[in-house]
């Protein structure tokens, strides 16, 4: 390892509360494999992850693990849970936990995550896992910064859940259908469609991937193994394919978008502090000014000579 | 009624799809009073909308309805659900109930749903309601168009639930317990600690409005009419309490702040369709460039002199 615990520990909270990742240990990253797991919500916290790090290291691979924590945007503060879960893992120097409290503000534009995952990436680790809990909806774009990204299903329990899941779903390389040990004798029969295929393989060069359903229990510890193959299968696929570096690319464009959009709007709310833009928006709140004629008016605050049309704003691209 | 049925379904449409509200449509907005429901996911979906328009209706009140559809961002369109359960006001002009397909890109920034109220504002109805399924994250921000916010709960199913709601529990004006018709017996042991509080009154001038808890049943209609009463209370507080301006002047914020960023996006993807921009991702890809001096080469490209030295992003509020 590159960097110990505590000093790891240091920068991620740095980098937690906005700080910017020193650019030489950026240009140390690239080297592990990054793996999204994500699951719809209502699906029971499971232990998954937890024997997914025993197997791996069992296979002498390096884990460093970033739990996303949907938390309260007001009250903030990420949960315990998931550290006391894996405490476990905490005296193997092999491994590193970290459970992140996700703020979002005007459109989770300040989310570091791309930015953890670089800081455990430089520290050495063999594989950076990040987990979530996925709505099907902020994930997906999120989901851009991962190599490999693992969708964990179990049988649903309502109508939102099932909708989640087809987002989910689509974006989906390793599709897990984690035995839900808490209600399995009315889930089984809901469960959706799914057959294991077997040990999932590395296509051939040209091959598509064909996406694996595995099925799991994290309470036995049924399926992990398998996962795990699944996982260097779908690596060794993405680097004979090519892919790697198309994902790799995928995810800057996706990091550099969020940077400048982080950027901007810390443009937007310095503009919206003068006492003329307060005017502004008095008047718009008042019914006096049209939203659009205040961003026009506001454009030229921010962006100087360089700002468009107000009309451009109904043309921004979905 | 201002508008007729099909010219409010055109002009939805069109604002749905990214185009802009007339300005003398914004010009009649601010009469109708602005409801969000909102529930975390998972929690069953229930006749409780329907219900409470038979309620509005029966006390003379046209009502306006915005349903959103938290569905698939890859591959989109609104499901039907929501149409064909509410579709028995089709009939009835004092009605109107429209599904919509919320597609996030870039930080949900082309949401058009403070637009798409201005619309059934600007059209003459009494009641506007917005229905949305909440994780706790983005709708608070996005409830900030309304003037009311009701928070309907259920007994809990899981960890992520128990997550959403006590990010919900902060914004909420009135909280509605829906019975869980389907669960109801092994739920009502796990339901939160309250209780109805009576009928709901306005509080005196300089009272701080005390969120009332109302039990519905949503199959019974139990507790709908008390629900409507919460609504004119809490509407006879924001206006004798002059929370009412306040509240309006931070959705006019909101709203001119989301203009700004889509504004903003349009422009950031413009510039990346630069070839020279497209090395410069390129590179950041390849770890030869790090992202943050990506951002400051193309911050040139966008903003043009006015730009912001590229070690400003890490210092993006929070």
């Amino acid at each position: 390892m590159i960097m110990q615990g505590k000093q790891l520990t240091k920068l991620v909270t740095r980098l937690e509360s906005g700080g910017r990742l020193p650019a030489e240990l950026y240009a140390r990253t690239g080297r592990a494999r990054i793996v999204w797991i994500t699951r719809p919500p209502g699906v029971g916290k499971s232990s998954l992850i937890d024997r997914l790090i025993d197997e791996l290291r069992r296979q002498g691979k390096t884990v460093g693990v970033a739990v996303i924590d949907p938390t309260s945007p007001i009250s903030g503060g990420a949960l315990l849970g998931d550290r006391l879960r894996m405490q476990r893992h905490s005296e193997d120097e092999g491994v590193f936990i970290r459970s992140l409290a996700t703020r979002q503000h005007h459109g989770g534009l300040t989310d570091s995550t791309p930015q953890i995952v670089h800081a455990l990436d430089a520290a050495g680790f063999d594989v950076v896992i990040v987990e979530t809990v996925g709505t099907g909806q902020d994930e997906v774009e999120v989901a851009e910064v991962a190599d490999t990204v693992v969708v964990v299903l179990m049988p649903e329990l309502g109508d939102e859940i099932q909708r989640a899941k087809s987002g989910l779903m689509e974006i989906a390389d390793v599709l897990v259908i984690n035995k839900a040990d808490l209600f399995s004798a009315g889930a089984a029969r809901r469960e959706p469609r799914s057959q294991n295929r077997g040990e999932p393989r590395s296509p051939n060069k040209g091959e598509k991937w064909e996406r694996p359903t595995i099925h799991t229990s994290a309470k036995s510890g049924e399926g992990i193994a398998t996962l795990c193959g699944a996982l260097d299968a779908h690596h060794a696929y993405l680097v004979s394919s090519r892919q790697l570096a198309r994902r790799r690319e995928r995810a800057a464009r996706a990091e550099v978008i969020r940077l400048l959009q982080s950027q901007m709007t810390a443009s937007i709310l310095r503009a919206l502090e003068a006492p003329q833009s307060q005017t502004i928006l008095t008047n718009v709140a008042k019914r006096k000014l049209d939203p659009y004629d205040a961003v026009g008016k506001l454009s030229v605050r921010i962006l100087g000579s360089n700002n468009r049309s107000s009309k451009h704003v109904a043309r921004s691209p979905r």
